[in-house]
This record gives structure tokens, C-alpha cells and sequence, in this order.
């Protein structure tokens, strides 16, 4: 089934909220066989919510609205789909029952505005909204179908949930679609479609794929649509594990795993215990490692060694090393490992020194030069990448490198 | 200017990305004149952006695209554009060698698909892309503007705020539109909106208040419309002034400062240097100093402190005081101040401990309740916070109040 969202709201075409609405009913759209074909935001404006709708008919099975139904909306929403269907408003004794007994769980009563808030257009089919006082209302437009909710977002979620997808999914049969979704990190775009071209070449025409790249993560998303359910998840798995088998290092999880929680579930695995020493990302790794819920099992703490006294004093990086190599240098983030593993007792280590700019940069060592490192008792990794002049960008960038460093590291171990 | 945004990806619709650009659009384009008056979102379908444009261009004087540009999308985007022109694809040289010089940089080669995605509509304006490979472009039509930019938020941003933001409100001109932000943290929006009530009452009727709430902070925005510029700069100024005396111990800032920047200054000012100690937001307190360039000057380091281990052996919290009142008590986060400031020599040392959850929380210290410190050789002050169950949110709005109150000690001294 072919769906089109169709939201009003002021509040959204000022930016004053982020609409996170359709992402969600997309998602729950897809894993129940539907399809959202476009969405379409107009303002709280009779016009403007007349010609939306229009829009959003034109080769949709169902149009489905949020937003534009609250108390201060002036029920504008309401009056244009009653035009539109050229009804009547009529009183819902049922929902104004029903705003009454909230009310008086709380302890008051009705104003006049909850009572006009009961006039629905007389062809509406009303879904009870047992999340709020503004019921759904589902019609028939011939074969296809309107559906208004409120645009709140715990109250259009129950309305979804328990009223609107099962009524759709009985209505529109249609082909079930599924996907699949491979997180990779260490390459971008363009060279991953590369390295995978000869194999995607070769899918059948009812698989697409496509790259959605991140800050140093692209995700691989083989999406197939089929009459049979069991055989697109069949050809998917298998699809799927040919991608992996072609760029294996570089695929870190599936669907909505994050590289933080993979990471902290291989450490969780092999029983080790990880610490931090961070220069030039000044906390933000450990605050990737730590935003994982958990992390407490095997994230021990760590050092932000911002000034090269805190360096030498607290992760015994000798003076020597930094007058002859610098902060930002191979010895000194392999000093920094050494320091740190030995002050925190853990089983690995990791730690980066750089310039995240957008000054302090040199002719030989450009804003952008980071090194980090990875080590436990018996050895020690490092890497050096070379970033832009984004300091922010700089810092974003290499947490997620480094995140990919330990977890390269505890893959050979 | 009336604007409308086209946003065009699969990702969008099948919700696995949510759109937050067309928010920040919004948003900026409020705060130049414009205004957002219908989002349309489509897939990567040559028809369905076909459709798309012409209902943007229905009732606006410029349409935004995002999204639909980068190198695996097959250039369905462009191709549209052309046809939509009737003009043919020409190779940008200029972008080429700009790719070229990216991929040097980091020491690799530009494939086939770069050269490929160098082909533009012919009358294509191109908009230098300084975080990218897919530069913006400009297109005029008839009195209105299309401009197509890449997807990736970053890209997209750098492009509306340098390129296109300037070029539109040169094309566009309406009444002088000025704006005055005033930035508060420490109390809700309906808290101060209900502080400056009495006063805001009095403003006259081309000015306009709105309150944007972030992350424990709130932005007041003052705006003016009229033909005369110099007049309505001259009344912001003192209605600015006048709202600012009424709430002076919640404002840190103005338009485009950040707390964390500030804090940076103030310290700057007094010559003074900071140390964090950190337990439940694991790094990123540090984290968001040292986002700050030039944060060096006055933050010395910090200890990421998560186990009770590292806070007795690092911090020198006596176990006595982890025995009687726990990690997430007044007393910890004080010994963890001292602690720090002794280990890292530093003026001032700020320090957080709590219970960031979603679990881990007992009848007498739910989810959610966190203690900081702030303190010098002389005095230490404390502050306790009840938060809810999100954990990223948790660390978020706890880094943020821990500014403050640095913020506050600075103030106090």
C-alpha cells in the first residue's frame, strides 16, 4: 500500500520542532507492507491544508494526517476535511463522555472549548484515542482512504499502533517489503559501492540498494519487495551475507547496532577492562564508550591529558618524547597507552594526541594530524589520519576512529 | 521571501533517517525575513521529484532542495533538473579538481563515480561546497530561484550560511527585518516567559518575543519589522536591555555565544585554570570545554573517574566516604574537587557524580539524581539535581548545569 503523510503545523515550517513523527509511522509502515510515497507539511491554513491533501491523493492508497487538531487550532483541520467531503460537522456525545471522565480524574471540569471540540465531520469513522482527548477519525473516499490524528506524538503513536495500522494492513494487501541494513566504518561512499559493484551488479531487479553515509560510517541498506515474505528474507540473508563476505573488516553490525555498544559488547565478551587518554578529543571518546548504558562493566575511566604537564605527570610520557617528537606523534601516544594502562590497571588502553584545529597547526604537522594508539601488556597499534581544519568535525571524527581502532584490536587479539 | 523545502531520499521516507534539516532551515530562514511554506518530502524517483518541484514552485518565490546529490545516487537529481530546464549536463572542471584535491590530501585517488558526478545542468550556478565533493547549485527561473544542496547536514549548512542565505536575501528584499537573541540558562521557557511577562506585555506591536528552549537553556528572541533599520535596531536594543534587568542571573549570553565559550572567557579573564572530575557523564563535560578553540589556555586535563577504584586511587576519595554516603553523594563530589584540584594543580576543579540510568537507581537515589561540586583552594560549592530516565539526556543536561555552575562560581569570586 502506497501511503502519503500529510502533516500540518506552523510549528514545524518555523523549525520550532524537528518533525519526527513521519520517520516513525515510515517505520512502522515498512515492517507492516507499506510504502510511504511522499510527505507533505503545509501550515495550519484552510488553503494551504486543502491543496496538501490534493497533493497527497494523487497516487496514494491512504493519506495520513497529524497535527492541526488541538484545542488552539481553531479546528481548521476538521472544518477543511468536511468540505472537502461536503458533510456536516455533527456532536460526538461519546467523545465529549469521554473528555469528561478524564477531566474529572483530575479533579476538573470542561470548559465551552472541549465541547466544541466534539464537532466531527458526520462521515468520520471516530478512533478512540485513549492517550489524549482528540479521537482519530478514519474515512472512505472511494478506494482510497484519509485518516487525521493528533500530532502529538505519544497520542498519534497508540492511534497507529492500535487503530490505523491493523484497519490499513486489512484494507491494502499488498507485497510484503523487507530490508536489511549493514553498518560499516574505516571506508567512504564512493568506495565501498566500489568495492561491492561487481556482486550488486548482479541482485535481482526487485532489490535496490543504497548508501547512507555518516561521520566515518556508511550504511549498506538491500531493500526487496515480493509477493512471498519467506523468500525476499531468504534472498536478503543471502544477499546480505555476500555484501559482508566482500568487505568484512569493514562491517561493524547490522540495522540499529551503534560502534560504541559493539565495541562495549566484545569487551564484555573477552572479560576486558578499557581506559581512555585523550588529548586533543578533550573527553569525547570516553563519552562515546560511556553513553552506552552498561558501560560501567568494563569502562574503568580515564585521563584527559589536555596540557603536556598533565601528560607527563599523570601518564609518565617522558619530557624527552614530547621535546624530540611532539604532543602529536607516534611515541608520544604509545607513551600515553603505556602511562595510562599502568595508572588505571586495565587490560587494553587507547589514547589520542592531534590538532583539532582550527589553529595550532604547523607546515609538517597540519591542523587535522591526529594519532591514537591501542595497546594492552603485550602490544601496541597506532594510526595517524589526517582530518580537515572542522574542529568540532575533527573531534566527532576521530572518537568513532578510535572506536574502530580498539575494535580491530580486540578482533586480532 | 516564501520558501518551499523539497527534501529528496528513500531514507527519509522509510523513516530511517529523521529530517532535521528542514527544521534548521526553518529556523534560519525566520530569522532572515523568510518563510517556510510547505515541506515536500519525495524519493530518489525521477517522476516523484518531477512532481515534487512543481508543487514547490506553486506558491513560492524560491524552492530549497536537500538531499539527492551524492555520488551512488545515480544523479537522478541532476538529470531531473536538466530535463526540467531543457538544458544539457556540462562537466565542471573547477569541481574536479577541487575532488582531486580533497582525495590528495588524504592520499587517495578519485574514481570513475567522482568524475561522473562533476556533470552539471548546463545553467547551474555552482555553489562552492567547502565540506564536500557535491558543490550547491543555483538555478533562476522566471522571478523564482530553485537551489539544490547536498543532503548531508553539515554540507548543507555550511552552503545555506555562506552561499545561499546571502544570495536569497539580496534577491528577495523586503522591510528591514532585525533580531536581538538573548541567551538564559538555569529555568524553563514558561518560567521566564511568566518573569517577563508584564514587561513583554508593554512592546509594541511590531515586535515580536518567541521562546526557543534547548537543553537546559532557553533563547529569547526579540524581533522587529520596519522600514526604518536604524530605528528598529534602536528599539531591540533597549527593549534587549530592559529584559535582561528583569532576569539578570539566567543570562549568559547573546545570539551566537555558547555557554561553553563563555565560561572559557570568563576564566580567560581572571587568569585562572580548570580541572574536571567526572563520574556519570563520563568525558563530557571535558568534552564540551574543549569543543571550544583555544581551550588549552585554561583547561589544564581531567580524570574521567567511573569506577569507585579510580576515585579512592586517582582522586584520593576516602572509602569511608564512598562506605557512608555512596558514589552519588554532597560529600564524594566535594572530595572528588579536592582530589583533583590537588592532583592536576589547577585555580578551579568542577565535579559530577549521579545515576545517569536507565537503570542503577534505588528508592532513596531514583534515576536521574546527580550531585556536582565547584571549588577553589577556599570553598567548594554543591548543587543537586533531579533528572528523569534518559540516559544520553541525563549527560547532556548535567554537562550543561555543571557549566553554570562554574559559571556562577566565577561570577561569586
Amino acid at each position: 500500500m502506497k501511503i502519503h503523510i500529510l502533516t500540518i503545523g506552523d510549528e514545524i515550517l518555523i523549525g520550532q520542532i524537528i518533525d519526527t513523527n513521519s520517520a516513525w509511522i515510515g517505520q512502522q509502515l515498512n515492517a507492516n507492507g507499506g510504502q510511504i510515497i511522499g510527505i507533505t507539511s503545509v501550515a495550519d491554513d484552510y488553503e494551504d491544508i486543502q491543496r496538501g491533501l490534493a497533493v497527497a491523493l494523487e497516487k496514494s492508497d491512504a493519506v495520513l494526517i497529524t497535527g492541526g487538531l488541538g484545542p488552539t487550532k481553531d479546528d481548521i483541520t476538521k472544518k477543511t476535511l468536511a468540505d472537502f467531503f461536503k458533510v456536516d460537522m455533527v456532536f460526538s456525545q461519546s467523545n465529549f463522555d469521554w473528555i469528561t471522565k478524564i477531566f474529572k480524574k483530575f479533579g476538573r471540569d470542561t470548559t465551552p472549548a472541549h465541547r466544541a471540540q466534539c464537532y466531527m465531520p458526520s462521515n468520520a469513522v471516530l478512533l478512540h484515542n485513549k492517550r489524549g482527548t482528540a479521537p482519530g477519525m478514519w474515512f472512505n473516499h472511494g478506494k482510497q482512504v484519509i485518516v487525521s490524528m493528533p500530532g502529538v506524538p505519544h497520542e498519534m503513536k497508540y492511534l497507529m499502533e492500535y487503530e490505523v495500522i491493523p484497519r490499513l494492513t486489512e484494507t491494502f494487501q499488498s507485497d510484503p517489503i523487507a530490508h536489511r541494513t549493514i553498518l560499516t566504518v574505516g571506508e567512504g561512499e564512493s568506495r565501498i559501492a566500489a568495492r561491492i559493484e561487481s556482486l550488486t551488479n548482479t541482485f535481482p531487479k526487485n532489490v535496490k540498494v543504497a548508501y547512507l553515509p555518516g561521520l566515518g560510517r556508511v550504511r549498506i541498506r538491500l531493500t526487496a519487495m515480493d509477493k512471498d515474505e519467506v523468500a525476499i528474507n531468504t534472498l536478503l540473508d543471502d544477499l546480505q551475507t555476500k555484501v559482508v563476505s566482500v568487505i568484512p573488516e569493514l562491517v561493524y553490525g547490522y540495522e540499529i547496532d551503534t560502534l560504541e555498544e559493539i565495541v562495549g559488547k566484545m569487551l564484555v565478551d573477552k572479560n576486558l577492562t578499557l581506559a581512555t587518554a585523550e588529548s586533543c578529543t578533550g573527553g569525547y571518546l570516553s563519552h562515546l564508550i560511556t553513553s552506552v548504558s552498561g558501560s560501567s562493566a568494563y569502562f574503568m575511566g580515564g585521563v584527559v591529558a589536555y596540557s603536556n604537564e598533565i601528560k607527563m605527570r599523570q601518564l609518565n610520557v617522558p619530557a624527552s618524547i614530547l621535546e624530540e617528537h611532539g604532543a602529536v606523534s607516534e611515541a608520544t601516544v604509545r607513551a600515553m597507552v603505556t602511562g595510562v594502562l599502568d595508572l588505571l590497571k586495565t587490560d587494553i588502553a587507547v589514547s589520542i594526541s592531534g590538532i583539532a584545529g582550527p589553529t595550532g597547526g604547523t607546515a609538517e604537522k597540519p591542523v587535522g594530524t591526529i594519532w591514537m594508539a591501542v595497546g594492552n601488556k603485550d602490544q601496541i597499534k597506532t594510526r595517524k589520519i589526517n582530518l580537515g581544519k572542522d574542529r568540532v568535525r575533527n573531534i566527532q571524527y576521530t572518537g568513532v576512529s578510535a572506536l574502530n581502532l580498539i575494535r580491530q584490536f580486540i578482533i586480532n587479539l
